[in-house]
């Protein structure tokens, strides 16, 4: 009897008790996307939310060792899960945290950067609180975020149920971050529950998406040879199963940008190879610059992507698919998502008649004798050899991220690389979160000295976390990329770095690694074998000592003669 | 006569050849301000800043690990100089000195913060540069960063001539932080010369000088117990000897504020100590608190510096001197400049007759038996004991910040902490940045193990610098000062870090130092005494392994007890 009575007195609101408090709302949100790890550093103002996080039943909290690291490791862990989360306290936490927010935004990563604020009383008289600029002013921070974020809010028990869902919403839609401030005393009241209007999902409209396929149709009727692009937004927006059908289907080459690598499965029958102008491939750029017509998606169309403007796609040939909207040629057509156009494309009757190419990769062949020392040419077809299907490649910005960028991944490889905003030192605390979002796969972790320097302590997050990844260091004294890129003067004292002993590092850390250090191509070879046995019970740190410090990769050879040759030019 | 010829000849504009380039201009500026050296970290986008500083006379560039350590570098480095500058590269480097530019305006820090930008014609093109948001928005950084300095500037060939001497102004005369960006292609680019008009300096106006100074001594004539309080503020504007004049002028007893420590002598004998409300001295307390007047100079009433609000200060009995006006009680008076204010109010025949109060200081006597395990009470006399004159003394924020600030500094020691800003991290680069700001100094660190981790590279910078710091780090496992600061939990797991092997690190950053691990107050005794000599020659590395993790000063356990107390009013 109580208990139908219960049911039927739907007019009384649902006792507070039931209403979850405003952090266990927000842990509850992200929980529904899957999110079952959120990065950070606790200080004083964060407490109640990790408070909250630690009594509660689904995520986990993962301490970084500073703010930098910790927002790294939500971004790599956003590349793979699709969205993430990283608290940091008031002021000194989240401005730590800048250079991680911006380069999510810049490469589209969608992550719920969640911020503990003081006291909302003490906000609200204007205090002068440590953790501030001692100016009364405590939405500073939050506008300074109004630029990197796609969304900001700052959270009360009134607006929660609003706010949270909204900002995961924007996050998800326009895949960038978003930025949620909550004031310590408010996280632990109960949200104020309401009824919350839904908002409507983007969506094709359907004239649209009908004109712009009759317009491709008419496009494609002329054409003999089209190739596919693939880029970052392809990755980001998880159309990489929609693009590989399409090829299929037309039976065309396909290729990604640097941006888009991992995007389109690398060992898909129709897969050509990165598309890097003229520092890539001569085979790939041939076929791409020859084809009557391009088909991308999701591009974008950075100084990387077109390899210092070498790259040349012509828009009237182009065809320009972006998540909500289609240009082909000059004519946009907005409100088509990009899943209802190719889904239209896979229907379009059009198929290219002549087989596909053959292409060679250019780190097909291992190179390089045994007792020789090591070299780009020689180390990259070998990271090749080894790498397995699956497993998770981070790449850290620099000489390595323009070789790597030409080694053919294996089936179901996630690459991880800041091609776009390219900050250095984001590799290693990146490679923490890919460890975390996908613990049963292997992470390696390609990084340099210089880069390696910056963020060195999320190795220790590694070691803590008992993560396994497989460390490659490689030490050539110095940026060598830096040098590579300036045309202007030479042995720059502000390119040299320290000297470490990268093989103690785990040691002084407190921790245990399988290490090697190694100069030929044997030892590399061996330390390689070793290393994939090690890898099942612990870390390893591969050392790759060069005898040339500004030995790289073809890719970053033609790069620099691009370079000093638009110098010759400019007098 | 050609000579002569080219003297007379003034209508002619200078050749060209005998303008400095943008680069060299801002050099010159920073060289004439006292700058002999500029921290930062290499980018792309900053080789020509980099390249021209590298040929430049005068001014040696100092490389950090990552930028939130060559950012604190120069922090520290301005407190002792009074003027630092930092290089960045756009974006991903400025990105990464967001926290070390806006605790160096919360804390009146005056850092130019000078970022190299890309090619001019890429910015009007709006290209979708590596660095940037991908969206062509050039400007985005600089806008946030209006929101953390006193100044921002696009530096051209045209405006240089204006602009840098008007941040340096502004900078100097707020001293807040200010920032400017210059094209990469423009740096190299001769300054166009022009005639700048000179600014006119702030200036005390006579009338109102005149009557701040009736109404202080009509207060003054009422009262026989005057108390002199120095803060953050005189330390940064350089009013120490005009305070201690004062003191001794008026004959009051004088304290320090938190965050002004160091900036009045604290061997000078009118000194009682610091000023902590609740928290610290009970004698510098009731000396305060019972004057019926206070002189306060460069004040900011921050919650650390009221201790949670328990100091209590009486508005009406204040006569609170600020840089540029003062207030006396509850009357303004503008344009009154603090040096012209104290000379006036030295000679403005008011004495006290009583003979200054006798205080003891906590930690003047040595406590605890040599074979008893180290605890806050036991080192921090040794501590006070081991300071030599004009040492600078680094403190990290945390349960360092609360006992060293009750620690009496011997004659013309420098003290570094960030009691404002109280970013973690901050204070390792900062005595790198102190080293290399006063090489003939000693400079000691006391860091937490929580701390350290956070930029624990820049002890790599210091060992590559030859610089030779004590650095004293409390191994008390984990955030001892979080564990402090939550009375609503406990044993909270993410106040928990990894165990370090902290006298390992200097091996593994490729260098060589002093080293002990100290558990008991004699092992203390015998390192300290140890380290004093090998200082001579080498970094000194001593780890305080405590056996009681929760050990701490007096002052922060009473700031706990109020913490308590104050959760049990609320319910």
């Amino acid at each position: 009897m109580t208990l139908l009575a219960k049911k039927t007195d739907k007019k009384q609101p649902p006792p507070a008790a039931t209403s979850p408090t405003v952090g266990q709302y927000l842990f509850d949100c992200l929980k529904a996307e899957g999110v079952t790890e959120i990065f950070g550093i606790p200080g004083d103002y964060n407490f109640s939310l990790l408070d909250t996080l630690e009594q509660y039943e689904g995520i986990q909290f993962v301490n970084g060792r500073n703010e930098l690291g910790a927002g790294y490791a939500s971004d790599g862990y956003g590349r793979i899960r699709g969205l993430s989360a990283l608290i940091t306290t008031f002021g000194v936490g989240e401005m730590s945290a800048c250079n991680t927010i911006a380069g999510a935004n810049s490469e589209y990563v969608p992550l719920i950067h969640i911020v503990g604020a003081p006291k909302s009383t003490d906000q609200q008289a204007h205090k002068l609180m440590h953790h501030t600029l001692l100016n009364g002013d405590f939405d500073v921070f939050r506008q300074m975020y109004t630029h990197l974020c796609a969304y900001t809010a700052v959270l009360t028990p009134e607006n929660a149920e609003q706010e949270i869902p909204t900002a995961l919403r924007i996050a998800k839609r326009t895949r960038k971050p978003v930025y949620l401030m909550a004031a310590i005393d408010l996280v632990t009241k109960p949200i104020v529950k309401r009824t919350v209007p839904e908002e409507k999902q983007a969506a094709t409209s359907q004239p649209a998406l009908e004109a712009a396929v009759q317009h491709i149709r008419r496009l494609l009727n002329g054409t003999s040879s089209v190739v596919l692009l693939s880029d970052i937004l392809a990755l980001r927006c998880g159309l990489r199963d929609y693009v590989q059908q399409l090829a299929l289907r037309l039976n065309v080459p396909a290729a990604s940008l640097l941006l888009g690598k991992s995007g389109f499965d690398e060992r898909h029958p129709n897969y050509i190879g990165v598309y890097g102008g003229a520092f890539g491939s001569g085979q790939v750029r041939t076929i791409v610059e020859s084809a009557d017509c391009i088909i991308a998606v999701g591009m974008v169309w950075t100084d990387i992507n077109s390899a210092n403007e070498t790259a040349k796609l012509d828009r009237l040939r182009l065809i320009d698919i972006q998540p909500e909207f289609v240009r082909v040629g000059e004519t946009m057509y907005e409100r088509v998502m990009a899943t209802d156009l190719i889904a239209a494309l896979n229907a379009i009757g059009w198929r290219q008649s002549a087989a596909l190419p053959q292409v060679a990769f250019p780190y097909d062949a291992i190179t390089g004798e045994p007792d020789q020392s090591i070299r780009a040419a020689s180390y990259y077809p070998r990271f090749q050899r080894m790498l397995k299907d699956k497993d998770i490649v981070v790449v850290e910005t620099g000489t390595f991220a323009y070789g790597m960028s030409q080694v053919r991944l294996p089936a179901g490889a996630d690459y991880i690389c800041q091609q776009g905003w390219q900050s250095i030192g984001y590799a290693t605390p990146a490679a923490f979160g890919a460890c975390i979002a996908a613990p049963n796969r292997r992470v390696l972790l390609f990084t340099g000295d210089g880069s390696l320097q910056l963020t060195v302590q999320e190795i220790s997050t590694m070691l803590d976390n008992r993560c396994r990844p497989i460390l490659f260091i490689l030490n050539n004294s110095g940026y060598t990329i830096e040098k590579y890129l300036n045309v202007y003067t030479s042995d720059q004292q502000y390119n040299q770095i320290p000297s470490w002993r990268y093989t103690l590092l785990a040691e002084a850390f407190g921790g245990q690694a399988f290490t090697a250090r190694v100069r030929t191509n044997r030892e590399l070879d061996d330390a390689i074998a070793a290393a994939e046995q090690a890898q099942m019970s612990r870390l390893c740190i591969i050392e790759l000592i060069v005898s040339d410090p500004i030995d790289a990769p073809d890719y970053l050879i033609r790069l620099r003669k691009h370079l000093e040759e638009q110098r010759r030019l400019m007098g």
